[in-house]
C-alpha cells in the first residue's frame, strides 16, 4: 500500500496473518507514520480476521523491540513499520516482522545536482532504510558517467548493502579506503555527520524529500557539534561521580561495555554508578543530583542530539576515554553499536 | 536506614541478598527518593557482595513493575522502594520486594488540628503507604476523645488496613455507610478528592509533612476538577473516532474493559481504535490526529492529573459511559482499578 509517499508492502504480512490465523496484531510505527495509522489498520483488518492495536510510544529504530513488553497482552504478531531488521537481533518472544517504508528517489535530479560536487573518481554510496532500494540505480547512473562506485555491506546490525544506521557506519568504513567521496542519500544531518567523523572522508548529502544538497548545513553542523562535544568533555573534567547509563532497548544494551567503563572510572579513583534507563528523558535524570557526568552506553544519538536538554553533561564512551586520557581528541569519533 | 525523614527497612533485604547470594540488584525509586540513591546503594553494597543498579524511569506505584523489562540484564532481585505490594499482582519473572518508606506523623498535632472539624461521632481513618503505620495510634487517640473509629480493609490491590491508592478507594467504600466523616492522612489532593467523589462523604485531609489541613484547597479543587471533567465530556460530544488507551504497566492492564468499551462505542455507530501505551506522554498521542477522543483504561490519574497537557480530551471509562448516555452525570465517580 502507499501512504504519505511511502510504499509499504503489507501483502506478505496479510498472507502470514491469514496462514497462521493470528488474531491480535500490534502495529509499531515511527512518529512520521502515526498519522497514517487508520489506513494501515484498515488495510490489514479488511483482509484478515485479526484485530490490530497500534503502539503509541515512539519507535526510533529496529533496536526498539517491544516483544518483551507485551507479555500479558496475548498478542500474536508485531509489525514494525519503517525499519529493516537488525540481523544480530533474533529470538523474539512474539513473532516480529519488519516492513520497510520505501520512499522514491528521483535519481535523474539527484545525479544532476550531485555530480558537479564530486571531486575524484571513486564514490561510495550509502543510504538509510527508506532509500536503499534506489542505490543500485544511482550506482548505474554514476557508472554511466565514468565514476567507479562502491556499495559496502555492513556488519550484522544492518540488513542491506549500503545501509547505515545512526549508530552504525560499518558499511561505510569497510569501503572508506577505496573511495574519494561518499554520497549519502537521505534526510536529516545526523547520519552524514557521523559518516564524516567515522570515515574522515568528504560527504555529499542529498535529501530526496526536498531534492536539495546539504553541504553548507553539514559543515556548520560539524563545527557546532564538535564544539559541543569538546565542551561536554571539558565541563566533566573535575567530575568525581559518574552515572553510567544502560539502555533497556533490546538492541541498545551494552552491559559488558558498561562494566568496562565502570572499571576504567574506578581505576582513576572516581566513583561510578550504574543507572538503567527504559525511556530517556532529561527530567528523569535530574533527580540523580549526586552525578557530575553521565556516560551513555545506550543509543549513541542521545548524548549528541539532545545535548542542550540535559543540565548535567552526557558523554559517549569514546568521549569518556578522551576525558580520562585513554585516547586523544584527534581520535574523536561518533559512538557506534557494532 | 533513615533518609529524608523516611524510615526504610533494608535489613531484611540485605539478609535476603546474602542468603540467596544475589549478585545484581535493581533499585526502583519514586521521584522524591532519587536524590538519596547513593545512600541506598551504599547501604546495600557495604553489607553484601551485590552490585546495585538504579532504575531511572519514574515509578508511580506498585503497579509499575519492571521485571519483564529487565530480561537481558541478568538481574537477580528488584527492590522497589516507597510502595507496598499489590497482593493481586504476583508471579514476578525476577524476584521483587517492596520496601515501604514510612514517614513519621506527629499524632498529637494532628489530633489537635483535626478534632475541631469533626462533625459527628463516627470517623473513618485512611492513609497512603507512607503513613499507614500511624493509623492505629491515631485511632486510639480519637477513641480516647470519645469518637468511634473505623479502619477498613480494601480489596486485593491494597496491602494494609486503611490504605487507599490513587486508583483504589475500596477500603473507604467498605466502611462509608458507618462513618460521618473520613480523616485522610497524607500529602497531595488527589487521594482525598477521589475519596470525596467515591464515598460522597465529607473528608478532612491532614498533611503530615506540613502539619496543615487542606479543607479549603480541597473544596476549590473539587469544583475545578468536576468542571474540567464535565468540559472533557462536553468537548467529546460529537466525537466519531475514539482511541482506547491500554496501559502496559502490569498493574494497569485492563484489556477486557477495553474490549467492552470498544463494543459499547461501536454499538453507537462510532469507531474505536485500540492504542497500546507504555510510557504516557501527550506528545506521543498527538500523532494520532484522526482521533477525536481518547478513553484511558490505564492509570485513572492520567486523564485527570494531566488534563491541561492533552490537546485532544482524555476521558475515563466512567466518563465514556456518561458521554454515551449509559449512566447520568449524578453518578460521576473517579475511575478505579479494582
Amino acid at each position: 500500500m502507499k501512504t504519505q509517499g511511502y510504499e509499504i508492502d503489507l501483502e506478505n504480512v496479510v498472507k502470514t496473518i491469514n496462514k497462521k490465523n493470528y488474531k491480535r496484531i500490534i502495529l509499531q510505527l515511527p512518529e512520521g507514520l502515526k498519522t497514517s495509522f487508520v489506513d494501515l489498520i484498515k488495510y490489514i483488518e479488511n483482509q484478515t480476521d485479526a484485530e490490530v492495536m497500534v503502539f503509541a510510544d515512539p519507535c526510533f529504530g529496529a533496536c526498539d523491540l517491544i516483544d518483551s513488553k507485551l507479555e500479558n497482552l496475548e498478542a500474536d504478531y508485531i509489525i514494525q513499520i519503517g525499519h529493516t531488521p537488525i540481523p544480530a537481533l533474533k529470538n523474539f518472544s512474539i513473532p516480529t516482522v519488519f516492513v520497510n517504508a520505501s520512499f522514491y528517489v528521483n535519481v535523474d535530479v539527484l545525479i544532476k545536482k550531485v555530480t558537479p560536487l564530486i571531486k575524484g573518481k571513486n564514490v561510495g554510496i550509502l543510504s538509510t532504510a527508506q532509500h536503499v532500494d534506489n542505490l543500485d540505480t544511482i550506482s548505474d547512473k554514476l557508472v554511466e558517467k565514468q565514476y567507479e562506485t562502491f556499495i559496502g555491506k555492513g556488519d550484522s546490525r544492518t540488513a542491506f548493502k549500503g545501509q547505515i544506521l545512526g549508530c552504525n557506519f560499518s558499511s561505510a568504513k569497510k569501503i572508506a579506503d577505496k573511495v574519494d567521496v561518499f554520497l549519502f542519500v537521505g534526510s536529516g544531518t545526523f547520519h552524514p555527520l557521523g559518516l564524516m567523523l567515522s570515515t574522515k572522508k568528504p560527504v555529499i548529502a542529498y535529501d530526496p524529500y526536498t531534492n536539495e544538497l546539504k553541504t553548507k548545513e553539514l559543515d556548520d553542523l560539524k563545527d557546532m557539534v564538535l564544539k559541543q562535544r569538546y565542551g561536554a568533555i571539558a565541563r566533566s573534567k573535575d567530575a568525581k561521580n559518574y552515572g553510567i547509563l544502560i539502555g533497556l532497548k533490546t538492541g541498545q544494551q551494552r552491559i559488558k561495555l558498561s562494566e568496562d567503563l565502570k572499571n576504567l572510572i574506578e581505576s582513576k579513583n572516581k566513583k561510578a554508578y550504574m543507572i538503567v534507563v527504559d525511556y530517556f528523558s532529561p527530567i528523569f535524570l535530574e533527580g540523580f543530583s549526586h552525578i557530575d557526568c553521565f556516560v551513555s552506553t545506550a543509543c549513541p544519538r542521545i548524548a549528541i542530539d539532545d545535548y542542550l536538554q540535559y543540565k548535567i553533561p552526557i558523554i559517549t564512551p569514546v568521549e569518556l576515554k578522551i576525558l580520562l586520557g585513554k585516547i586523544s581528541w584527534d581520535m574523536y569519533e561518533f559512538d557506534e553499536i557494532i
